[in-house]
């Protein structure tokens, strides 16, 4: 029966087609896909998973926040279940793989192990977190950090999008404020597979990216205001002008960065001149930046030596300039088990293979607050994301949805598998109760 | 009579009475002007201003263009007359004085010398140049560069502004096409009073700048063009941050001006991220550059250098940069003579003053080509232009209008004033007549 299990493979073809089949869901005539998470179409995907996953077999629970459980029950009910999933809404220009790999995966491999008849020991779930995107409603991974505890299930409903509209109202829009409290229902241990959205994997050649960890993030606001003057009668030495500084910033934090080789990234993705013309020195920007590291201690350096960057600019050169963190998540370090599960099934598998760091936010890291957790992660063409040019092979797609499989069947298998009583080892089962498996 | 001449005094109360009258048409809430050019609110201080004119008994003309000429016979009607002038029109956030201080203050001069009883020479003239500004059609100063032959009545006529409504249009609209073809009327010499709209005079404590020379200016629009990825999934030294590579631009181009100081002067003034996110490296950028500097050789020098350290940039950070020069402006230098009357009138007023370079382009730097022309700077509150802000002196904008007076009457009273064949002497005078004023 192990032989069986390390032979199976999921249907590439089967997972291929539902990609394509669900991409129709917000579709955009550039070949990407508008879901914006509680959007109309986000409920008709939603609904098509919902009835796909009962063709299957599987029960499907939703959750106040509109999260949906698919549940393929195992020998041992009184086990957690062992989880993969993503999330199916998309950023407004997004692609048809960044989430919905991940979750029309975890449905491929149950419909793999129903056809080949074989029944875990721990049950399965496949789960569609709400919300993953940020797009629509803010914080972006809302529903699975709520499920972590980061936030009420209650301030989350409160939030509004830019129409006014509240994630409450959105749920009830399409029919999905489910009844089950949010963070009630146990799993025993959390895989997700995902585009890697990053050039590392395509540069190089290798198909499987065993993620053990996600980097902590840190997000700025800042300003800098100088003078708006003349640019044809205002001599340098008297100018207190923004977008130099601003310059100066975006080098720093850019120096900063590299200083901290090769972990840490550093952006100024938006910078905007207050009311500007050509021929005015820019006397206001607003700006952001965007620092990542997996070390916290190396986001706390960072920190520290860019204030210190800052003041000596803004003295200086005689501008105001704040720097606000708005927001941070700290580094966050997979389960070693859960990691090791995925690295063994991807060596069963021969699949080239190297550890990973997540560069992006991902359901999975705010999981690994509660749950034993790891990611799997394929190539995307040229690192491309968040875009309709967003692609990634079918070989690939296969690749990590039969190390998906294999990994959630060994997690679900294992002696200690599935219990929510334990956060530091593999869901230790807590009852005594015989494992026929092992 | 000359000394009557020398002791002879603007009315500065009458004066300022004026700029705070006009203020109203199109006066702001914050205490600025909004006069676009040829708009209803332009038209009723065209309005006002010729009315004002023929009360002081002066002749109007306007041209095909809207330029309004008011005339005050001389003795000699042979003789071209001596002018004054700025602009009525003003930026969208414009301030009291800007344009408005010169003309007015035209118009101040000829009630002075009306009231004193005195003719001059050669005939005396009062221009409102059309749209000086550029902020409705561009480009800025049309009317006095149609005037000097940089352009043609007919292209300027059709110019349009963001509305699609064309100068020609907008003339008609106001009843401001005049029958006058542009550039036809004769002028012996042009002095434009102004606010320095910067902040040396103001820094330094002086009360007159006699401006020797314009500065040439060179415009140039400029597109980064690197690939948008994501902020937390790509590796340092795989972006190609357009963000970057345009703070370098912004730095280099500040050195190069520095390297060339005093005079140069650098400004990035508009830069603009295409579809910016804060967790997006931006992948294409727009923005701008405004170089100036009095010496053509200089900016030429400036040009070439930026050229070079953009090709640098653009090699080692893998980025397509094109920089395109969209307008440029040849360095002025204005007329000797009449520079030296400017700087004799202020002399004989006793007030402070210096020598300057105009940093600014001024329709007198346009007339400068065609006419004999300088012109005064009176100083501006902390250098603040083009804002609600702006703001000087009672007592600066009366100097200012005393220098104008002593500086046209000496003109229009030269023994060769007045003829428009000579371009490099002063108006000389082409025919024999009798001169009585010597």
């Amino acid at each position: 029966m192990h032989e069986t299990r390390h032979n199976l493979r999921v249907d590439g073809s089967r997972l291929w087609a539902m990609i394509q089949e669900t991409a129709r869901f917000g579709g955009t005539p550039e070949g990407g896909v508008d879901r914006l998470t509680l959007s109309a179409t986000d409920g008709q995907v939603r609904d098509w998973f919902r009835d796909a996953c009962e063709a299957a077999g599987l029960e499907i629970h939703v959750d106040e926040l509109g999260t949906q459980f698919a549940l393929r029950r195992g020998r041992d009910m009184s086990l957690a279940p062992v989880a993969c999933g993503s999330h199916l809404d998309t950023q407004p220009t997004g692609g048809r793989f960044d989430g919905i790999l991940g979750t029309l995966a975890g449905l491929e491999v149950m419909r793999t192990l129903n056809d080949a008849g074989i029944e875990t020991e721990a049950p399965l779930m496949v789960v569609n977190w709400t919300n993953e995107e940020g797009s629509r409603f803010a914080p972006a991974t809302m529903a699975s950090a709520a499920y972590a505890g980061l936030y009420t299930a209650e301030d989350i409903r409160s939030r509004r999008d830019a129409a006014g509209i509240s994630v409450g109202e959105a749920l009830d829009a399409i029919g999905y404020r489910g009844g089950e409290p949010t963070g009630a229902r146990p799993i025993g241990a959390f895989v997700e597979l995902h585009i890697e959205q990053g050039p590392i994997l395509d540069a190089e050649g290798e198909t499987i990216g065993v993620v053990d960890r996600c980097q902590g993030v840190a997000w700025y606001d800042g300003t800098i205001t100088g003078f708006e003057s003349h640019a044809g009668t205002t001599p340098m030495p008297r100018r207190r002008d923004a977008q130099c500084g601003l310059a100066e910033i975006a080098l720093a934090a850019e120096a900063i960065a590299l200083a901290h080789a090769p972990s840490a990234v550093a952006t100024m993705g938006e910078a905007v001149i207050a009311a500007p013309s050509r021929n005015v020195v820019p006397g206001r920007i607003a700006f952001t930046l965007d620092i990542r590291d997996p070390d916290q201690g190396t986001l706390d350096a960072i920190d520290a030596a860019l204030r210190e960057r800052i003041a000596e600019i803004g003295t200086r050169r005689n501008l105001a300039i704040t720097l606000d963190k708005i927001w941070s998540r700290a580094p966050v370090v997979f389960d070693a088990s859960v990691v090791s599960a995925v690295e063994s099934a991807t060596r069963g598998l021969g699949l080239s293979h190297r550890r990973m760091v997540s560069g992006a936010q991902h359901d999975a890291c705010n999981l690994a607050d509660t749950v034993p957790t790891a990611m799997i992660f394929v190539p995307c063409k040229d690192g491309i994301s968040h875009n309709p040019a967003e692609s990634a092979t079918l070989a690939d797609c296969t690749a990590g949805a039969d190390v998906l499989l294999q990994t959630l069947v060994a997690l679900a298998n294992a002696p200690q598998a599935g219990s929510t009583s334990s956060v530091s080892g593999i869901a230790a089962k807590t009852q005594s109760a015989s494992d026929p498996s092992s």
